[in-house]
């Protein structure tokens, strides 16, 4: 072994921590412990039957193309049913404006490798998806978080801060924005505030960063139109995936955006992993194609209203005073506030203790704030594992009251 | 848009260029041409039928968690038969040892990622993979080539190279190393060269990264021990992959190495794409467990034996004079050189013009050299198109010379 092992690491990995999440999840795998920590999908919402017979389908009649090295851009069909779902919706976009990623955290990190030197600042929300966060980092990016209201971030905080910056010569990279039920905050932008949000992002000339991992999954409420289709000028990279529509286990994810700026992608992926599993992506374009998708999407969606109901009707019956959370319309995720000065970390002992997991929420806070919150997944867990699990929650914030 | 995209692109980014090769192969991809230009595998070698089997095994048996999230280290008992099949063959290694990655070129870019800052410089073959020297360019790793002989690179020239980069004050990160069948070269580098280059890194406490896609591919001569083994003591990080002895549309690769280095590869693969695909990875356990891989293996090692004969001695049969290849014991590819002063760019077009592709040698060649060689693939075309290919490539040639 070499000598000085610790010191010839790069400069970003060594800012770069586990995941606290993925650690954490390690630790709340006992089976006695009921989690709401992870995001998991429901298992139960997984099409193994149809995805036997599509895969047979797909070997049998288009094996030797599903196991070969495929373009880095991704399937052909893949990509146009995805354009031509995207069009159908109201964008206006080409094939040329898709690429497949292997998972959406793959278009985060290109994202980053696309556009980040060491040092330039990215705008996020505070809170955010951790692991674009992560990613950003990997890059050596400097985060400055904004502060949320109840329709997600604030444009005129926003706005000051770009001003501020821009007074000092600064011109952050990018603006990451999670619109539909956000992870963590489970709060969905409004349109209104998404039209603010691109205001003030073409005011100060800066690229949004769309990530919309949950946006189909919506129990109620009117469907927003996503950043790209409002700002319609080629300013907004829009990120999908199918983890929490379809299946995670498959890693696809795509990338939507001005066609110079998916050059870029194609470009950074090729060094990346040449090219993204061949076989899933064929899966996925039939498991669309033949109808399935929609049909599994719509199970998708009664599953998680419902468990988001039962969740929030355990939480209305056994949280103490004192305690709030977001009521979100959609996707897997609610956000819990504790009493001020009460401290999410000293209760994640007690709660494991009680055999109950969460998240920190301060993890999601690029700033360090948000002490006194939490976030909770609500898709994972079965409706009665859940209802014991916030009982036990509730109890170990009483506890601490 | 916004005003100023070219420029704010990253630094890295700006470096990298699509990738030669495959930007040559969709030129190339007309069916009336015959390439050597690829490194694709055999598709008769795909196990569509055993495939179908196991999938269905795999979703009847263990179907949640196939399509689940998976730890980012991998799926546990794909790590530890990759890690048995190590063993047996003389390494000593555990589960910490050994991490799954998106392809073995995910392996390179996250090496890249660990270890080099902008500036850094590697050491690397003339010539090297492609893919490779594009990874650790992304990363903004300045590319140091060290010449080769009939056994692969020169330990000499390394350990001058490194003793004039020492008085300059300069370490490199690493030496990036194909010992087997090299790809593009075709070398194989014997025991004794493995030894002297250990020795020369040790000299210089510096870390070997050893590419190791085809070793498993041989028609003849004694396997080598890898450098891993040889070395022992960790200063030697593997990159496996199932690429070209299984399929490569699944994209599963692997890296061994000090468990201090695999604690970094998870870290850093965490915010690249949080796993591998789950599904792929437990069918490809199966498709070892069950006896499939080595049978298979077999059956791809014959193949390809039969393609290099056939091409050799088309080589020998229409090659004019002057012309000079390599004889690999394995692999999938051998380099050719063309009589000196003869421009493998003029002949390209040329051979494009007869409707038969190659990858220029230069390419491979950090330093720009190499203008008169040339990579040729044996894997993929059948022997009647490889014959004739090689007919049009002589008369291609012959018609400049």
């Amino acid at each position: 072994m070499i000598s000085d092992l610790e010191q010839i690491f790069s400069t970003n990995i060594k800012g770069m921590k586990k995941s606290a999440i993925r650690e954490l999840l390690k630790l709340t795998q006992r089976p006695e412990i009921i989690s709401f920590a992870g995001g998991l999908p429901a298992p139960e919402s997984f099409p193994i039957d149809q995805l036997k017979d599509i895969t047979n389908e797909v070997l049998d009649q288009d094996g030797i193309a599903a196991l070969q090295y495929g373009a880095t851009e991704g399937v052909t069909e893949l990509r146009q049913i995805l354009v031509d779902r995207y069009n159908k919706e109201g964008l206006n976009i080409e094939l040329k404006n898709l690429v497949i990623t292997t998972s959406s955290q793959q278009g985060l990190d290109l994202v980053a490798k696309i556009f980040v030197n060491p040092g330039d600042k990215v705008i996020c929300g505070l809170p955010s998806y951790l692991g674009g966060l992560g990613a950003f980092n990997s890059y050596g990016a400097e985060l400055v978080g904004i502060k949320f209201d109840d329709k997600g971030m604030r444009a005129d905080l926003l706005d000051e801060k770009l001003a501020e910056l821009k007074t000092q010569g600064i011109k952050p990279k990018f603006i990451y924005i999670i619109p539909d039920f956000q992870n963590p905050a489970g709060i969905t932008m409004p349109e209104s505030r998404r039209l603010e949000i691109i205001e003030v992002a073409k005011k100060y000339d800066i690229l949004i960063v769309e990530d919309s991992p949950y946006r189909e999954v919506r129990f109620e409420g009117k469907p927003q139109k996503t950043i790209f289709e409002l700002d319609n000028s080629g300013q907004v990279i829009l990120l999908g995936t199918f983890s929490k529509i379809f299946v995670p286990g498959f890693r696809i994810g795509w990338v939507v955006a001005n066609e110079k700026i998916v050059d870029k992608f194609v470009v950074a992926k090729q060094s990346t992993d040449l090219c993204t599993p061949t076989m899933n992506q064929k899966i996925a374009y039939k498991y669309i194609e033949k109808g399935y998708f929609d049909a599994n999407l719509k199970t998708i969606i009664e599953q998680y209203h419902e468990k988001r109901d039962n969740m929030l009707s355990a939480f209305r019956e056994f949280m103490p005073e004192g305690v709030t959370w977001t009521e979100p319309e959609g996707g897997l995720f609610l956000f819990l506030t504790l009493p001020q000065g009460m401290d999410a970390e000293d209760l994640f002992k007690k709660a494991i203790e009680n055999d109950v997991a969460f998240v920190l929420g301060s993890v999601f806070h690029c700033d360090g704030s948000g002490k006194n919150t939490m976030r909770i997944n609500f898709s994972y867990m079965s409706k009665e594992r859940t209802t014991e699990g916030v009982k036990r929650l509730a109890k170990a914030i009483k506890e601490m009251l």
